[in-house]
This record gives structure tokens, sequence and C-alpha cells, in this order.
């Protein structure tokens, strides 16, 4: 495992800055800076969830795990702690060596993000999220949107989102539950970031092994490449033997919160025969990976014994995995879910560690015929009681949602979750708008993902190609990372984030203008643009052409554009006109028809 | 070229089947049936655009041409006509030599679809189009969507859907100017299709070489690939030399509407020099081309003199091929654009074919930031004014859109497009709904043409990976025109269209009944889904497993299954459940997470 190495090195054209608040010195925000040719245009600097790998100034190595950036805010907070004491494996796979305190919160004292922000106390990790939100802007360089038209309209949904995130903002949205920072406090390495619908739109990654496909090292190395393209976080939903030996790997090298859902590895403990669990198993599972720094748990309690008839006239049942070990948990024996039953002891487990519920939809439609339906509402009404009472011990909380539906039912899952769970944030699994596409689930997801961010959902949960197929390689991972960055800055656009358009503009300006290196490295995928580029045209003389293949060299659409320039000009009788349309760039660019 | 070979023979688990309308047992309509493993369940009937290159039955041959399955009803119509000379070609591409009779229509002869509906006429065309709607079914077997829930709403937009498609129906849809139906008399190899917002949301595929990537051959088999994966309408943007050559094969050879800019030719024509472009030219190109049998025709009437100076402060300017060159012919000389000023002459040559107009977006946004402005929304409100000129001469119109729109705005579009240009079929590109993931077009886009789809757009254009990067190759080709099947399928579902839910129904209850081969079978792409499963499970017992690589056989979810129906049935105390759940194909399928 040692010698395993994962994907480092700046992405192509951009360069990894640091950036302090202003609040504090101490404080270093990395993001990601792309450099144009052309000078005259602003660097664009660009959120960056890639960690220490894209820095060619920090060394990594797996075995000694990321610098630990929380350590001193967290020992500033007293938590009773001890030293970590190695965990020894009985497996021939070892847990990861890097050195790792273990702490544990105290009945009463401050633990939670939201037990800081409720009374009042602003943290290192909320003075970190809010710069990152800014893109490290202060308040006078808030985002102008350049354009000349409608689009800057956005449409901001429920609560406005400001023009500058301050950390007193975070706060407060954490405080009203209507967003949550994520952070155990056994997970020093992470970056903080925040999740709610007033911020950027944020993605997760699946990742994790199976009993069919036991590899580990590329666990490790897929979520290091998920996080590179732009995963906010990663869920290890790994199932296979070696289950808790992944996930020591994983969390001492993700600068990213981690996701897991506990029934797996409790159900891996009890033989994989879902009527031998029981609460004792699983909360030795929770303790388990609270201390090794799990950041959220899926928490699939809203699945009741008296939903699971209502599931009976599905066209898919019930396919949540999740949804589907407890369901034959209660019907064996009649009996009401032990997750439900036991909810408080788990907040009070979440509690001591600041993990975030991310209450699953276990009873989610799995087809565009059982969307929206009587189970599934029902289901998420539970989710909501459970909210207040996760809120009531001081645990911050999100809800997870479907799953399948037609774009005609999407703002439908959006008002119920708002109504039903207090505006907690949302957590989707795409959903896919359509079933008809195996193969091309990014896809018919993306869109369904799209919408429902400009609705107001939170964070999106990634489906790569090969959902309902297989497991996703390397390449799934990252096609599925940016399919749905694509999507969520769709939605942030759509809501009219502050932020969100100058990405857009900076990479229309390159386009316009025909400079091709700009363009691609301004792109969310720039390996892809320019090999793509290079298929047609692959000669280095290509790259600053002043045509593209669509057209040719002997239609010159740029002379064109100088005509209409100076020709407007002339019309309008305006010379200053000139001046401006220069300033911004402006070009003749041409597509195809 | 006459060595070329096409792609051809069925889909994979699919059969050609032809059945004719209960109006006339002459008139054969193809359709594609899946068969299913479990013969238990219906044949999936599913609209097949391939033509009889997927019918084994049927031999072709690239230099005989497709059957002229028109011939008999246009001969019916006696339209004045003279044999086909065959063209001389004055380079080494020679034309195509399958035999062509030239029609052309007389001055007061009901000449047009539109012709025919307002005299109260039903066509052959009507008949075929109106079969294919339904795909085959009669009235009293007219679709029953099945699914327990609300997904069976739909939101139908405008004018209701009818449950079921009568001749007469797609007659008084052509009549109100809400659908097209593109059919040039010299076309008689085409199989007849309606479009309209309410009917099956269409999609066209763009195709051509250009000076840079001059092939011949490739452009025709991409015209058939394009048909076999699902493409309505197939538009040859070619700008080479061998424009004219190209477009005799691939138009002999269509059993598509094929659409073209006719600028594109009288561009080559004059050398490529905008300012040396006139309306003779130009009439000449449409004569010709009408004459070979191109169904639409991309007019960019609409970019008027004094539009253009409104482009000036955008952020790409003019980015629409075609209005950049009406544009730069305008302001020299500062003249009115001869396509506004020669629009009835237009029409009149359009009526005589019965070629449909398809008036072009050359002001369509070519950013986010330009979206919705100023000058594309002039440009619409002309396209308005034309639609009328062109209804008054008895011409068929849609409407071309962008582009580049934010969500938040894409609703606007087909509002002013409905208010401005009085319910004509509206056929968009896209939109892009970020400019951010070069390399991944086609997916930013479909989630704006699932959107707008839905929202009532008759036709959407396909963009493939390669859009703003380089020419789509025959791969590229594939993955734009899946990518917008899925899109419009999204598009019916959300629609509430009667036989949309089928497929998604069939295709969800083979993937609960871990029906593999069912599944592959019945998705978009079945080679894709395939061997997707094949790199995780590639054993063809796997095939039949009742696991996948997901969960893995330990964990036996077929069995879960089993126990909750069971324990739901008796909770119920409804027997009868039982045998419903069964005829359901219920089984327990589990998703990950």
């Amino acid at each position: 495992m040692q010698d395993f190495i994962v994907t480092t090195g700046p992405l192509c054209g951009s360069r990894k800055i640091y950036s302090n608040p202003p609040e504090r010195a101490d404080i270093q925000v990395p993001f990601r800076e792309v450099m144009l040719a052309d000078e005259s245009q602003p660097v664009q600097r660009l959120y960056d969830t890639s960690g220490p790998y894209t820095d060619p100034n920090v060394s990594t190595a797996l075995d000694v795990g990321l610098p630990k950036i929380r350590e001193r805010w967290l020992e500033g907070r007293q938590f009773g702690h001890q030293q970590g004491q190695g965990e020894l494996s009985t497996s021939d796979i070892p847990f990861c060596p890097a050195p790792h305190t273990v702490r544990r919160g105290i009945k009463g004292q401050h633990v939670t993000q939201l037990d800081y922000a409720r009374a009042g106390i602003v943290t290192e990790e909320m003075i970190y999220a809010a710069w990152r939100e800014n893109l490290g802007r202060e308040r006078h360089q808030a985002a102008k949107p350049v354009g000349t038209a409608a689009s800057q309209r956005g449409q901001r949904v429920g609560a406005p989102m400001p023009d500058y995130v301050t950390p007193e903002y975070v706060r407060d949205e954490i405080a009203a539950g209507r967003a949550i920072l994520p952070a155990n406090i056994n997970h020093p390495e992470l970056e903080p970031m925040v999740i709610g619908r007033n911020f950027l739109v944020k993605i997760n990654a699946n990742i994790g092994n199976s009993a069919v496909t036991p590899g580990v090292a590329e666990e490790v190395e897929k979520m290091v490449w998920a996080t590179r393209w732009g995963a906010d976080t990663v869920m290890d939903l790994s199932t296979g033997r070696h289950i808790r030996q992944v996930r020591s790997w994983i969390l001492r090298n993700a600068p990213v919160p981690i996701g897991t859902v506990p029934l797996y590895e409790a159900l891996e403990r009890v033989g994989n025969d879902p009527l031998a669990l029981n609460w004792e198993v699983f909360r030795d599972v929770l303790i388990h990976q609270a201390e090794q720094g799990v950041d959220y748990f899926t928490i699939h309690a809203g699945v009741r014994l008296a939903h699971i008839p209502l599931t009976a006239e599905r066209v898919t049942g019930i396919v949540s995995r999740g949804g589907s070990i407890i369901a034959r948990w209660c019907l064996s024996g009649h009996r009401e879910s032990f997750l439900y039953e036991h909810f408080d002891e788990i907040c009070e487990i979440c509690h001591r560690y600041d993990i975030a519920l991310s209450l699953g939809d276990g009873l989610r439609p799995g087809s565009i015929a059982d969307a929206n339906d009587e189970a599934q509402f029902a289901e998420l009404k539970t989710l909501g009681e459970l909210t207040q009472v996760a809120w009531k011990h001081g645990c911050q909380v999100m809800i997870e949602g479907p799953g399948h539906v037609p774009m005609n039912l999407i703002h439908e899952n959006m008002e119920k979750q708002k109504e039903f769970c207090a505006d907690a944030p949302f957590y989707t699994l795409g959903p896919l708008t359509t079933d008809i596409a195996p193969g091309y689930d990014h896809i018919t997801s993306a869109i369904g993902a799209a919408m429902i961010g400009w609705f107001g959902t939170a964070m999106l949960c990634y489906v790569t190609p090969k959902e309902h197929l297989g497991l996703p390689d390397r390449d799934d991972v990252k096609t599925g990372v940016i399919t749905y960055k694509l999507a969520a800055h769709a939605a942030d656009l759509a809501k009219g984030h502050p932020t969100a358009q100058q990405h857009d503009n900076a990479l229309s300006r390159a386009r316009f203008a025909f400079r091709w290196e700009d363009q691609f490295n301004l792109a969310l995928d720039s390996e892809t643009a320019r090999s793509f580029h290079d298929e047609t045209m692959p000669r280095e003389a290509h790259k600053t052409a002043h045509f593209c293949s669509m057209c040719g060299p002997k239609f010159c659409s740029m002379k064109i554009s100088q005509d209409i320039q100076e020709e407007t000009v002339r019309l309008k009788g305006m010379e200053q006109k000139t001046e401006e349309f220069r300033k911004q760039g402006g070009e003749l660019y041409v597509e195809t028809v």
C-alpha cells in the first residue's frame, strides 16, 4: 500500500494559490488560478477541492497522511481525547499507519458546528468556508457579472443569497439548519466547506469496492482523482471484507468530507445476514467509524415498518440497498426499525464527534413509474420528524432524495422536502429523468440534477455512466464528476450565484477571440477539450489559428467581425463604443450552422 | 463511391416490422420491436427512424438509392415534372446515379402539406405520420401508462395532446401551423414524419464535411448511422467544394427529411466572398437544392440591417455562420438583407416543391452572457412576421432557436417564440446551460434541450461532444444522437405523452427482475449498456445472474424481495395482491447506496 502512487501535480494551465480571509492571516484557503495567454484578461480564480495533491510544493505520502490543517483549531476547543493506538489488521491489508489522535466531545460542551453557530460563535471552519465561497474576494471586489442581457438576473431560490459571504452568514445559515459544515473532530486533514441552498451547489462522488471487485489502493486513488476534478465530498460505499482498512487510508488522505453508510459495515460484521443485525453491532460500527473520522453518515432511519407495504405495488419495489436491508429486518418479526427506535442514541454519538446526519431515502423511487408515490413521501415526512430530533441533540442534518423522477415531478420533490424537513439541506441522487438509457445515466440524471439544484438542492450525488450496470472505474469517476460539476454550475448560474458567471464569461471571451489555449485551460476538463480539438487540427500552429475546423481558413470570420464592429460604431454614431467593445475582448466567433 | 458500405442490419435484440394503419392497407409503416427473453412480457414496439438499412430483407446500394415509397402517392397528385437528366460532375466526385424524377408544383395547385391540410384533405403522408406517432396501435389499444404514482400525470403543454393520433388530427395541426410535415415532392424515398409540440419530440443530427475535412462517403455513412440510432431528421451542413455531389448521395439514400443551409452553397459559388453574394446566385442554389429533394431550408432572413448594431456590446457577438455572412453583406453598403427583401420569392420557390422553411436564428446568443438579449428577441419578432408571410404563400414553417441560455431564462424563450411566431413549431440548438464545459457540450445542452422540449419545443438539434472544438466523427454522431434521444424522451415523459412511459416501464421491469439481456436490448444504446456490464461481470452466466457487481452474490436481494412481498401481503391481509405483484414482474432490485 505504501508504495501506491496517486495522481498529483497541478491541472493543465493552472496553479495552486492560497489566500487568507481578512479576519485571520493564519487561515490559508486554497484556490486554483487559471493563467491566461492574454495577459490583459484577469486571471480566473476557481474553487478548488483537490487538496495538497495539486500543489507541487507539498509532497504527499499515503502512509503519512495529509497535513492536519485543523489540528490547532481543534486543540483550542479542549475536547476529551486520547492518542490513537494504531489499529491491528487481521487481514493482509494493513490500516493506514499515519498518526491519528482520537477526540471525543463531552456532554454539555460545544462540539458541533451547529452548537457553535447557535451560541453565536464563528469557528475557524466557518471563516475558511466563507472565504472559499467568495473565491477569496474581499467585499469591495464582489463579483459583478458582465453581459448585455437578461442572463444576469438569475432566480434566487428560498432565502436570498448575499453578494458576499461573511463568516457570520455561514454561522447563521448553520444555526438556522439551512446549511451544514460536515467536519468530524477526528478528521483534522479536512479543508472545510459548507453545504446549503444559499451557497454554491456541491457535488458528491461515490467510490467503494465490493465483494466482486475487491481492490483497495484503487479506491484511494479514486478519492484523490474525484477531488482533482471537483468532487466536494466523497462517499466510501465499500462492502468487502477490508472495509475498515480501506476507510483508514481514505480518511487520512482525504481533503474533503467523507461520508459512509454504516449499515454496510454492520452487515459485513454479522456475516451478511440482515436478520442478524442489532443495535449493539450498529452502535459499535458508528463509534468505530466516528473515531476514524467519517464526516457524515447515511442513516436509513425513515424506513419504518408501516411504510413497507406502501411499496408492494411498485414497478421496482425498494431499490436502496440500505432501505431493503432495513425492510427485511423489520418484516422479520414484524418489528419497528432499530435505527428509528435508537435514533436518539445515534444522535448522541454523532454529536460527540460532530458527524453530520444524512438521512437516507431507503424508499426512494427506482423508476419513473414509482416517482413521488405514497411510500416515498411517507418516508420523507418521517425524515422531517427525525430532523427535529437531530437538531434537538445539536446535530447537523441533511436529507437524501431521489432517484428516478420525470421532469414534471421534480419541483414537487423540492417543495415537499422544504416543507417536511424545515429547510434542512437537500442532497439528491440525480434524479434520473428517464429509465431508457443505461450507459448514459450520468446524462439522464444530470438533467434532473441541474434542475433540482436550481430549485434549491444543496448537494448533488453524482451518477456515472456505469450506474445500473457495474462499478465505476477511474474514467467513469471522472466522467461522473465533470458531468455533475457542469450540472451544479448550471444550477448556480440559474440561481444567480454572484461568482458563477465570471467563469462562463472568461471562457466565452477566450472562445470568441480564438484564444484556444485559454479556452482549454478554462474548461472543466482541459485535457479532453484539448484532445478533441487536436483530433481535427493537431498542429501546434492551429492552437493560435484564427479559425476552426468548422469553417476552415478560407472563410475568415475575424475579418467579418472587424467590419461589423466598425460599421456598427459608425451607424450608432458613438465612437466611444469602439473602446468598450475592445475592452470586452469582442471579436467575431463562428459556430456551426 | 459505389463500393462504399454503410452500416446495415437490425439493432441487437430487435426486429423490423411493418404495420398498416386501419385507413390504408397499402401504407406500410416501419417500427422496431424488441423481443424479450421473458415471453410473458409484451413485445416492446418502438418508433423507428432507421429506414430500410435495418431490414435484413431489403438490400440497399448507394448508387441505386432507397425504395421510393412516396412515388405512387406523388404521381396521384399530378405535378408538372420532367425526367432527371443525371448531373454531370466537374470534379472527381460523381453525383449519385440513382434515377431521379424532378417534380414541380404549378401555381394554384395544392402542393404543400399545408395546402392539403387547409383544404381539409388528408394526405398519405399524414396517415403515415399519424400511425408512427401511435406506434401502430389502434385506438382501443391506446397506451395506458402503468405505475403507482404521480408520474402518470405529465404536464401537457399548449393545446392538449390526444391519447390517440388520427390522420385528421395531424391534418388539423398542420392547418393550424402548429406542426409541419417536411417532405419535398422530390424526395420520394422519405418516410413521412410530423414535427409539432403535440407530437413526440423529434431530434435532428447535423453532419457535413468542411474545407478542412473533405470526406464524402463518410458523410453518407454518418447520415445512415445517425438515423440508425434515432435521428428524426438530418441537416447536411457541408461547406467544401463537392457540396452538391455529397448532397445527391445523401438525398437518394435518406429515409428521413434532409435540411440544409443554402447560404453555404451560395457562398461556395461566389468564391467564399460574402460581399459577392446576390439574390440571383442564392435563388439558383435554392432551385437546384429543391430539385435534388432537400426537405427544409434554414433561411436567415431575420437578420435585418437594423438588428446588427444590437450585437455590438455582446460578449460573443454573432456566432451563427449564416448570421455573420448576412450581417457582413448588410453592413457593406448599408443595405437591407437580400433574404429579407426577397422573402416572397423564397416562399414561392419553397411552395413549388413543398420545402419547409426553418427560419434561422442568425443572432442567437453564443454565450450565457448574451442570452435573451435585445438582438435575439428583435430577430425573433422578425421571424414572427416572416412566418405570416410564409403561411400566406402556403409554406410550412418552423422557427430556429438558441443556443446558449441559462436554465432560468429557457422558459422565456419558449413563451416569446409562441407569442411572436403564432405557435409555429420551435426547433432549438440545445440550448447549452453553461459555457464552461467544452468537450461535454452534448451534456450542457441536453439539460436545456430536455427542459425546452418539455416546455413545448417540437424538435431538438443535437450537439455533439466536439461542439466548439472540431467536426464530429462517427462516434460523436452516435453520442450526440443517443444523448438527444434521451433528452427528447425525458421531455415526452414530462409532457405526459401517452406512449412514452411504456418504454421506461418495460426497461424498469427487466431491471428489477434481473433480466439483463432484456435490459440491454431495451436500452437506447444496447451495445454500450452490454459492454459496460461485461467490464465488471464478463461471464455469460452473469447475464442471468440474480445479482450485480454493486452488491455481489453474497447479499441476496432477491431473497429479501420475496420476504418483503410475502410479508407485505400478510400485513395488508389482501391475498390477491400477491398475484398482482407477480403480474407486474415484481422482484427486488438493488441499486448502489
